[in-house]
């Protein structure tokens, strides 16, 4: 009762708070994490990095190496390279590593028997499933579904459970069109050669910046940068505008809503003058675009995009690959929104490190067997860890954790961004737990952040253009914000 | 020296076969496996499994399960359900399980330091590779490299692979128009919106009947069957034919060149009359087409694509995932062919136990970092599993083994289809190893062919409309042969 309620971001009683959560889980976990960033090479990556990263790149395309990580020496939020240096994580593998690194919770399912037989003997799980997947996955990812959402699809990462999703979406669409009449001749002939009307000429809607995936069709919903889309086909699938929110948010309200109004209403123009009834088969909406440079909307646009799409007829996919698994300070970003109605399919990953998955109500399955259908159907080893995770997340309560510690994070970044105002602006995240992010003046202040902050021993990524943004483990605390509000304090000061 | 000459199929001297492979791998690895099938329910799936799989399809999509197995109690060539039935399992989670359930070495691997860290401190493997991961690949996946193929590419699935080494080959080919200039202005912002020049109007010819995935850039290339494709968005990428081999071969040689000449000329006519020069970035084609019904063609035929794909410079990619990895009696099918050119990329993935993976030369890399790219880039956990297939196979010469029991067995298979020809024909995979299949006379006989063999304790895949293709361990030997034999003379008989 009290961890569902936790996990769906309901505030509980204080005196529970004190009782349960104001030990230091991080402590528990890691007794022996260091204490501070540690230093061993003059720069990083250092001399064993580099010598050990250009061998790997005769082998594999590794042009985008930060360093070569010690995983074996890493521990908690700190993240250890082959020349011993321990950097406090805040980019955390892109956005994953929920428990810490040798999270000890984590050792122990890697060791357990359910573990060893998912290892060595994977199954083609909707073929030959072994007995306890459906207990893993209810133990597990079932547990942490948003209300309504009963069915998930395991795929192997979040471009597949957003490709998959997409599939589920038009073959529900085309199903609707169709009633209760079979595939036609026509059909049947033309989607062999690539034709309609076998092969859909339905769309899927995205929005400008956002970033859904990198296999042909979540690229062509992708949006973020021209890098990741150059020479490859794409669909001609819609883009709609996404609001550009200026910030302070309190200072810019009217202005920030009418610019939500203004995207609505793009988006429903779209949807009604470009497009005939019924041929927009889903949207894909990022709560936070991540990729493109953490932008925020309010929870009106959102709930406005939900009551456009009911009125048309339009799935409504919640991409939460990057947002999901506690770090907004809600299990589900999308829960910050409190929708009238819950979307139609969430897909989620990296927080549940790696795999990927969508949820959705029971309508969304395919008609027919071997529609949604490859040789996999996920993998009981990532669904497993997934388990192991959220019910850490859940006996520590780690989202309403993270929650206060974004709090405490927030604010300290709220007064380096006014005092270093002519370098960095922009904060993003309030009362959005650790996932907060801010603009640098340009491109080259913004590299130049990333690298003197890996300088001063904080691993920390880039997004968008000109964005920083901070995406720490679930079990980062208050001890770890000091060090990290320091370390960027000096930083915006060398700027 | 001898291992190589193994994994190329290089024949050997045969004191040298007698001394080293003459004892059964298979006992030694599993002194306990089953002598035979064993039998539990009257029906399979039993009502443990029934009742199981009723519990599993409340929240994900089980309708093509056959039933639920029981991992722990699999052992070798044997899989056992929940019921407790242990059928001799030559499907083998549709052509992967290389080296039989439970194999000891493999449970090594699994529980080494090694796969302790790549699971519960899963990379982002191009940003932060771990120290071990170049050690990983050349102990393993590359040691198995085709030659002049040095790079690899680590992606989660046989799709992924492909979609990702024709993400490589539309990029290679832009790169060659382009020659040294820049992405100009309109590339850069048309392909923000899904359009030429920026996105690519470059295609991907695959054959008629031909499977490679089910994600969006991979099923545009599927041609297996239509409830595969249909209600799917597809790009307008061709189909050539594909040859249809009339057998036995020894009968029908001419007319079978002829075949292939005529499939030739089409897939040359094709690429000049429907094509501007270089708007084929790359072709795809697999050694056997294997969903489309274990289609083979000869040398004649793949040397012909190879020398057409050089002359107009079109990318030659093999996907070998069902083919890869020995059960074709040799390491990579391709080599069957003696290609004059080796083909620019294989694809691979099953018998490597999932994940999925390609080889190029290093021209294939892209030219910038972050084009092909994602949050993980494979799976080190993965290519631990691959590493330690690798060596058991190299170990106990178990390509070589496949090629000896293949034959012995398609002698035996020949016979029944001889016996049985009204009922079972065009026996396939002649000097192939155990990559072999059949016809049946119709679906309805290739049904009651694979209900009948499950019934007598042999788990069996269909492939094609009225195909049956034998996909078992590279741990598949005689005494498991002559069983099967003698199972499918019951079931023939009875059909």
């Amino acid at each position: 009762m009290l961890k569902a309620a936790l996990r769906r971001g309901v505030s509980k009683p204080s005196c529970l708070s004190s009782i349960r959560f104001s030990s230091s889980v991080a402590a528990q976990y890691f007794p022996n994490e260091p204490i501070k960033p540690q230093f061993v090479s003059e720069t990083i990556p250092g001399p064993k990095s580099q010598a050990l990263n250009n061998e790997l790149g005769e082998v594999f395309d590794n042009r985008a190496t930060y360093f070569v990580a010690d995983y074996v020496n890493s521990l908690g939020n700190y993240i250890s390279d082959v020349d011993g240096n321990k950097l406090l994580d805040v980019y955390c593998q892109i956005a994953s590593i929920p428990l810490g690194y040798n999270n000890p919770a984590l050792i122990e399912a890697a060791k357990s028997d359910d573990m060893l037989y998912a290892i060595i003997d994977r199954p083609a799980l909707a073929c030959f499933p072994s007995s306890n997947y459906k207990q893993i996955l209810q133990e597990g990812i079932l547990a942490a579904a948003p209300p309504g959402m009963t069915k998930v699809w395991t795929a192997l990462s979040g471009s597949d459970a957003n490709e998959t999703a997409y599939k589920a979406a038009f073959m529900y669409q085309h199903a609707h069109k169709r009633g209760s009449l079979d595939f036609t001749h026509e059909e049947l002939t033309s989607v062999m050669n690539n034709k309609a009307p076998g092969a859909s000429d339905m769309v899927i809607l995205s929005f400008d910046k956002g970033f859904h995936g990198r296999l042909f069709g979540s690229l062509s919903t992708t949006r973020s940068k021209a890098i990741h889309k150059l020479d490859i086909p794409a669909f001609p699938w819609p883009k709609a505008p996404f609001p550009a929110l200026k910030y302070p948010l309190e200072e810019f309200k009217q202005e920030n809503h009418a610019e939500e109004v203004k995207c609505l209403e793009e988006f429903e123009r779209i949807i009604v003058e470009d497009y005939k009834p019924h041929s927009i088969a889903a949207i894909i909406v990022e709560p936070v675009q991540s990729e493109g440079g953490d932008n925020h909307a309010t929870s009106f646009f959102f709930q406005g995009l939900r009551d456009i799409t009911l009125k048309h007829e339009i799935l409504m996919i919640v991409d939460e690959v990057q947002t999901g698994v506690g770090a907004s300070g809600k299990f589900w970003a999308h829960e910050h929104w409190n929708l009238t109605t819950p979307p139609d399919m969430v897909s989620f990953s990296k927080k549940f490190q790696a795999a990927g998955f969508y949820f959705s109500n029971p309508e969304l399955q395919p008609n027919q067997p071997y529609r949604q259908f490859n040789t996999w159907c996920g993998d009981p080893s990532k669904a497993i860890i997934a388990r192991a995770i959220y019910q850490e997340v859940s006996k520590h309560g780690l989202v309403e954790k993270t929650a206060q510690v974004g709090d405490y994070l927030y604010d300290g970044l709220k007064q380096l961004v006014n005092k270093y105002s002519s370098k960095v602006s922009n904060l993003r995240g309030e009362n959005y737990g650790t996932f907060i992010a801010w603009d640098c003046y340009d491109a080259d202040v913004r590299n130049k952040v990333l690298l003197e902050s890996r300088k001063r021993g904080v691993n920390i990524g880039g997004c968008g253009d000109v964005s920083i943004r901070l995406r720490p483990t679930l079990t980062f605390e208050r001890k770890h914000a000091e060090i990290l509000l320091q370390v960027l304090e000096d930083v915006f000061r060398v700027v």
